[in-house]
């Protein structure tokens, strides 16, 4: 899959991936020129970080620290660098909403390295975060995926939460990167889409999509790139 | 204790510590001037890293990045920096005998940060590959350890492998020191002692030894120092 | 400590314990004649299963399966059998207050051997669920902290939430016993306290509280030998 | 693919699994009336318990225990029970060579439950110490394997380990079955045979070796019968 995509996510042994796996996405993501990012998780290995846990500050700093180091002398080892940071699962969806857990992530991302960007929910709680703590941000869309009114994800359980067919997949692609998105009162841009890896579609999806943008007319570029112009 | 002793080594997560440990010992190890060391192991929270696994050359390398690099991140948050490394439990000791995971392990420990010092066994294979590696080494002596005629530590599970009386731990440390050691058919110095934080006399150890050195007229500088004289 | 109490909680791999440690304590507890208590808890090493997670009703109830059964191996090689079960820390928390996850534990008790006495805060959501359940039911009190009005425990993070004078953990003991509790608008009996092992005071604690309870006529029995009368 | 089989070896949560895993394992495999046996193995998720570990016999034994014990459970609630038991990855290799550990394992399952089936490498220490243990045994064979002289597997890391076409691997179980087996200088023969989930024709080695054993006019049956005959 890491021709069609312009960054890789990569877990850091907390919710998944560990030094082996590690040590191959960084090679990979490299061979392929994809920009590599960071995916921070709560520690919890059998719920893949997707259960919320009751860290404090403090707490969520230092799981921060660890991971980005981590997977730090894998880029180093390698020859590349970390161009983002994004938090997975639970720790995701908590920052979007909770300004203080927000803080302490972009905070921590800021104190390991100011030059890392911060891709949180377009338009949440971790993107202003981020840019408080001095922080390149990214706003993500998520077109397989289902919003509330309020701007968040509606969550895995629900029904609806995931959408299915690779055809709504692209055109919510679009959409949210031509139109940007309405989240409670507010309008924003999206910067960066998420396509889920475990997708029943996930390849079929990450065609469709790109190939939707392309038609639309819009130029997909790294982030970096992006957010510098 | 930290303010008897002149290097700690922080364990990084796999046979013990968690990121809120390591930034406490980290921050700790600071305050006191305390040189700090990555005490790498194996993936054991269990049997705190004193089993031995059988681990690919490779996936050794890749355990020693990953745990290099997670520890790093909280020497940088503090404004420091990481000064040697050093196997723990069962991966020192194997590392001590076998020179191909001797091997991979001074080759990742080089390839992350060519600075660093690597602490092993005296006249061990480790500190041998350390010296190919192109590292600064350490021959590291146990004043509280009993030794096998090869030069290798004896076990932890055999009778008399602990030495229980502090005047004899102070005594040790003075020989050691002072005439070096004979492991097999070599003779080598001993540049860095390593008094257990875990025996029952860890603090009354500490103190006599070092009392025990001054007396004999050894001076005690970080690593750094000793191996740039 | 096993010869000042009745009753032992133990940990059982999720959030401390090993087959050792399980295996040693739960000979310890057999050779003081101590009652025997699974004290399943989250999935969560890391944090002391002090730390709130989201699990489903369902994974409580197969956290809750694999943990007795851990457990129970141990007691049916040492020729004893489990006596209780008391969910630990944070789970326990959320028990007291939430009538879903309280059912889900109680009915996984249950399921797994309705002989078991189910220990939860007293007169909170988890003993309603124990004896709907139709289980045995003990309300635990607990001397060594402080309550909040409606009856839940005051959370470790707040001032004030550990009492630290052994004369009064002893007083609070020989009160819960001998009048019970008021929480909310309840009032009810205390049938077991609590003491903490990791109290600065542990060893004091169950000595004073002993002595006080004696001074005050109450007999202290195990936990099967009370709910029986 | 449980249609296919007449017994199922479930992971207990240390190489892998998990207790949602084994929950709805043991309904698949109960639901099909397949026959239900433990896997232990060592405490190694990252390594998937294919990496030895010098665990004690003592140790082995507690983790035995915790492994069945746990399993045991879901076997419990399901309304079924535990038919046999076979030790996983490195733990299974080193219990074909080992009398020691052999022995710490047909001892704990035999404390355990001396109903249960011992599932051993043909002809191996481990079926040996299962039989001294009073154990009923089951000598595995493997269709998908290569085998060395003495009788050993040919470790997964070398060339050939692995038979890749399905028609050789459906020929290697006719035969295995039907004539039995030479290890160094004994003959003996194989109860059960074993095809890896994780082959890259699983589902096709399945069906092709269930043909061909029909067609050899070999009946088969879920081990409990096989072993009672």
């Amino acid at each position: 899959m890491m021709k069609w995509i312009t960054s890789a996510n990569v877990a850091c042994g907390f919710h998944a991936g560990d030094p082996d796996v590690m040590a191959r996405t960084v090679a990979l993501a490299k061979s392929h020129g994809v920009a590599l990012g960071a995916h921070p998780g709560y520690p919890d290995l059998q719920g893949f970080g997707r259960r919320a846990m009751t860290l404090s500050p403090q707490a969520i700093s230092h799981a921060v620290y660890y991971q980005l180091g981590a997977l730090d002398a894998f880029a180093r080892i390698a020859g590349t660098s970390l161009a983002h940071v994004k938090p997975h699962g639970a720790l995701y969806n908590l920052a979007a909403r909770d300004a203080i857990s927000a803080s302490a992530i972009a905070r921590a991302v800021a104190a390991y390295d100011p030059k890392l960007i911060l891709v949180g929910l377009g338009g949440s709680a971790l993107v202003s975060a981020g840019s408080e703590a001095g922080l390149r941000v990214a706003n993500e869309g998520f077109p397989d995926r289902a919003y509330l009114s309020d701007g968040q994800l509606m969550p895995r359980d629900q029904e609806g939460a995931l959408i299915l067919e690779p055809e709504q997949v692209a055109s919510n692609a679009v959409r949210l990167v031509t139109e940007g998105f309405r989240g409670g009162d507010q309008a924003f841009r999206i910067d960066t889409l998420c396509l889920h890896g475990d997708h029943h579609q996930a390849v079929t999806n990450v065609r469709l999509v790109r190939q939707a943008l392309e038609d639309a007319g819009v130029e997909i570029r790294p982030l970096a790139w992006l957010l510098a112009a």
